[in-house]
Formats: C-alpha cells, structure tokens, sequence
C-alpha cells in the first residue's frame, strides 16, 4: 500500500489582491499547476508548482505539457520509498517548480499513507513559525501606507523591496522605519543593484541608523563576486536568492564565501535539493530563509511543513496565500497573523 | 503519545572470532554501550554504541557515566519530534558514538510508535545492500587464507587492511588478487603510511595490473595535505575516514579538494551528521561508503537501515556483526551471505 494510482495536473488561477510590483514586473495573479496523486490505498497528496518565468525561466503551459511524461515516470511507485521518486524528479531540472510539486505531494501522501504530519517525518524540530510580509514597489506614500498595514497587523518582520531606484529606495526606507519602530526588515533588490550601489545603499541605510536583518540577492544572479564584494563590504547579512536553485548552485555560494544567507524555495529546488541546502548552509556556519513564489495555501503550506520539521530558518517569507484572492484556505496548518504552527 | 519515559544503559561485552589486527592495535573483542529507550505508548527504541579511544577518543566506562546527563537531556522528550533531539545530542560531540546511539535509538522509537521501518523514514531508497568483508592484518599464508574464505562465503568485494609494512602489504595484495579474481578491493591503510608511501603502494599496486576501488585514510587523520597529495597522485579514489568525523570536516575536505570518497560511520557522526555528509558529498559530486566500527547486529542495524533508506552508497563496509561472538541476531534486516536486506 503506497503505490501511485493516478496523478493529477490541474490549472489554478489567482489575482492578487493588488498588482505586485517588484524590479522590473508587475503582477496581477499567477496561474498554478495542482498535482494530485491518488495511492493503491485510497489515500491522496497534494502538491502545487507556481512556475516562475522570471527565476526559473518556466512557462506553465509548457510545464502543464510534461503531464504525460510525469505520469509514465511516477505511476506505479511507492511513495513509502519516496527517495527514489525524489531521485527521478531531480532529473527535471529545468521545471523546477513541477519537480517540486511533484516531491511535496510525494510527502503529502505519504504522510496521509502512515497518519504522520509531514512536519514530523521531517524532524517536527518546531510548532510555531513565523512569517514576514511584503511592501511592493509604489509610490513612496502607498509603500507607507502597506507598511503602516502589516505593521498594524501584527507583522515584525516586513520585507520591503527595492532595486528600481536607489534614492526612492533610500527615502521608502527611511518612512517605513519611522511607522513601523520595532520591525525587523529583510530588504530584496531582486538584482536591481549594481554591487557598487548595493554597497551604497546598505551604507546610506546604515547611517541612519536602520539595521536590516537580511539584504536579498542585491545583484545579478549571476554575479556571484558581485554578491561577495556587497556581503565584504555591507554591514549587514547579504542572502542569494536567485543565485540559489539547486545544492551545486549553494555549494559555489559556500566554496566562494559569496553570502552570509541563503533564501531557499521549494520552487527553485523542490524537496530534495532543499534539504541538502539546509545541511550545507549549516555545516558552513551560514545562515537560512525560506521563500515563496505565488503559491496558494496548499503550496505554502509544504514549505510550512518544510520549516517546522527542519527548524532549520531563521527568517520566513511565506506570504504569497495572504496576497492572493484565494477561496478556500487548504493549508495542514493554522495562521494567526504572522503566526504559523501545528497544534501538537 | 511518543514522550521517552525511560532510558536505560547497558554494557555488552563481545568478542572477535579472531583478533582483529589494524595498524598498531590488534583487538580480541569490544565493550558496547546499548540504550533502551522506552515511550509512554510502551514502544522500545534501540541504539548501540560502539566506542573508539583509536577514533574517537572514547572509552567505554566514561561514556557510561554519561547515563544521569542523557537521561535528564532526554526524559520527556517526543520521538516524533526528532530532530530537537538531535539538537540537544548535537552538543555531544565528545561522545560521538554515545550520541549516535541515542539518535538511532530516537529513530528505532520512532519507527516502532509510526509502525514504519526506519529506512522508509530515511526515504526507503533502496531494498538491498552487499556488504563487504574484512582482512586483517596477518602473516601473508594466513591473509590469503582469510581472503579465500571471504571469497568462497560469497563476498564480491574484500576490505584489505594494510600500513604496517609496505613491502609485505604490496605482496598480500599481489597474492589475494590471485586468489580471489573478480572480487573489488578496498585497501584500508588507517593511517599507516605517509603520503609518499601511500602513493608509491597505489603505484606499485597499479603496475601490478590490480584495481582497488577505494584506497581507505592512507595517511594521518590530521594531514589533510597528505590526503590531498595522495588523491592527486594516486590512479585509485582516496577515501577520508579517521579525517573525517563530523559534517565540519567534510566540509573541510571538500572545499580542500582532498578526497574521492568519504567512509561515513554512525559511530563518528550519528545520524545527525551522516545526513548532512550524505548531502554534502553528494553535491560536491564526490562518492560514499559506509563503515561500522564493532557493532553487534543492533548497531549495524541503524547502519543498515541509514544506507537503504538514503541510498548514498557505493560500497558498504558493514562486517562487525560477522565477525563478533554475537548469541542472538538482533538486526531489523535479513543477511544471506554478503546481501543486507528488507522485504517490502
């Protein structure tokens, strides 16, 4: 009992609450690919891939397409031997969000399979985690105003991104701090930065006295010495986020002393080279985030399940299921605010 | 349901069928240390640890003492929430065989309170593995006695130790290799030579026309410039062991070039750190084998368990049980001849 029946893909359509503006694109929804595997028991999974043109250079119709192939490779598998279905899927690596839906409704089923949470197959190292929440790219007056938001909402951690405009940027900065005293900030350029205004901006913020937690992904992806020269010579934590798919991606990151922080996402690496991440981030002495793409709740909630087992982050950007208009809430997991946990 | 109610230390004294003789220690039989761990739902998990004072550092009636530490780190505790265990265990690094003991103990628990055997916790990557068998050291009749008997047994890949005596080592290998064709070799120096030694044995052995699979720790455990060397000027993949305990050092030897292969031993890193090697060798391309040092068959248990449910190894070198006075068989897999397995 465990065996894969059937396997379905489904297109899933979400707005956004309000259009999401980060460097160089706006959105105003995101179509979804849900997979649902059926066992030889009855028992279901699920998993989500929220394909990202921009970071993985996906397409949905064109993930949508490897339907087919996906069943041929997977039906008939045992989700209780869920590694070798991981080993397979890691050959797709160029759909990594469809590798990573696939993994996570490996888990999801074998989790149904034996009654144990996936949270707990992982290590159940936590029970509570909490998320961030995100101040687009605006007006100065509306990046107030969302901060003031999410501030007032209970959030302490706000993730504000930036890289259009270094004076703009400095100035949203500036506001939002003073309306949101206490907050700790994560700061994404989402590669909107040459290293050497990266290195400007941190300075600049620095001076005024504003500390940010962490600086996402301040240059080009692949400009892995560009990140270097930013983290020697910012005052504070520079993370690679789009220089960050797989654990050959993060083990250059290491070998090269290019960052203190890795932002893993299951839609960049799926289950499997996230969990080799996490084990390589930590025996180099550096430090974690986790990230989302545009996943509703049920592809949130695989990278809930993934943070609580693992207890491996110390900061969370699980946001996207707030910002978008979705029906129905279908996490295995409880939201209270910022607050995401199982109960025991 | 889950909470570890009780913990219980017990030494078990064991003996080699014949003394075990490696470079400069000749071993007539092995003090362990079982732990019993016992869950409110009743549920007993199992773990063995093997101390080394060679490897580790260890001996045996100190880390027995450690029983009040563990019982007050652990008691109360929940299996399902495994890796805070890990965590805490993490902190005994001085005791490495004692921690992984616990660790395979927190997953044997864990396993027994789901009704999932541990390789399908792990990933259930594989069904069967072969193991190797061991050679000591010898005069060169009895050494080629030892290795026409492993071969007859069935076993396709010999472990030869080697690095008291260069000349008598090279001629053993030239004499096995006659009378055991077809069989891979791994050539285990522990330490024994220098590192121009160790090149000028993988040389001299080359130009015999004999293949050695893995060239096992043919320098010291701190020279990892030596290790480097010989993997540069050896035509055979150079393996750290004793170089290699926790997933620091790994990293370590990774980002130093210096090995083809890493020997994981739970005894050296428990399962905590195992997992991070597995992960890291992985993606630094490099390739794995897995080594015991004088468990009975519930240490090798884990191991076995560990390497089927990863499926990160090439060679498996799991042959303590074989070759100690054990009464009752004790292990969660089956074993005809070489093969390890389970029946799904």
């Amino acid at each position: 009992m465990g065996k894969i029946v059937d396997v379905k893909f489904t297109l899933k359509e979400y707005r956004y609450d309000k259009p999401f503006h980060i460097v160089g694109n706006i959105s105003s929804g995101t179509t979804n690919i849900e997979i649902e595997l059926i066992l030889d028991s009855g028992a279901r999974g699920y998993g989500e891939a929220s394909p990202s043109f921009r970071v993985n250079g996906e397409k949905v119709e064109v993930l949508f397409e490897m339907q087919n192939f996906v069943r041929e490779t997977i039906m008939g598998m045992d989700v209780r031997n869920y590694r070798r279905i991981f080993d397979l899927t890691d050959k797709m690596f160029a759909t990594p969000s469809l590798k990573a839906a696939i993994q996570c409704a490996v888990l999801d089923a074998f989790s149904e399979e034996i009654g144990v949470p996936v949270y707990q197959i992982l290590g159940g190292a936590k029970n509570t985690i909490e998320t961030d929440k995100t101040v687009s790219i605006d007006t100065l007056e509306n990046r107030i105003k969302e901060a003031t938001d999410i501030f007032k909402d209970g959030f302490r951690v706000i993730k504000v991104k930036v890289g259009e405009n270094l004076s703009e940027d400095i100035e949203a900065m500036e506001e939002i701090y003073k309306v949101t005293k206490g907050a700790k900030y994560i700061v994404d350029a989402n590669m909107g930065y040459t290293p050497k205004q990266a290195v400007e901006f941190a300075k600049r913020i620095y001076r005024k006295g504003i500390d940010i937690s962490v600086f996402e992904q301040p240059v080009l992806a692949t400009d892995i010495s560009g990140l270097k020269f930013v983290r020697f010579n910012s005052p504070f934590p520079v993370a690679a986020d789009e220089s960050a798919h797989t654990k050959y991606d993060v083990l250059r990151l290491i070998r090269e002393e290019a960052v203190d922080y890795v932002n893993i996402k299951l839609m960049k690496s799926g289950i499997s080279d996230a969990l080799a991440i996490v084990e390589m981030v930590k025996a180099a002495n550096l430090q974690l985030m986790l990230g989302c793409m545009a996943e509703s709740s049920i592809g949130v909630n695989q990278s809930v399940h993934f943070a609580l087992g693992t207890g491996a982050f110390d900061f969370h950007d699980l946001d996207s299921h707030l910002m978008l208009n979705e029906e129905t809430f279908r996490g295995k997991f409880k939201q209270k605010g910022p607050k995401m946990f199982v109960e025991e």
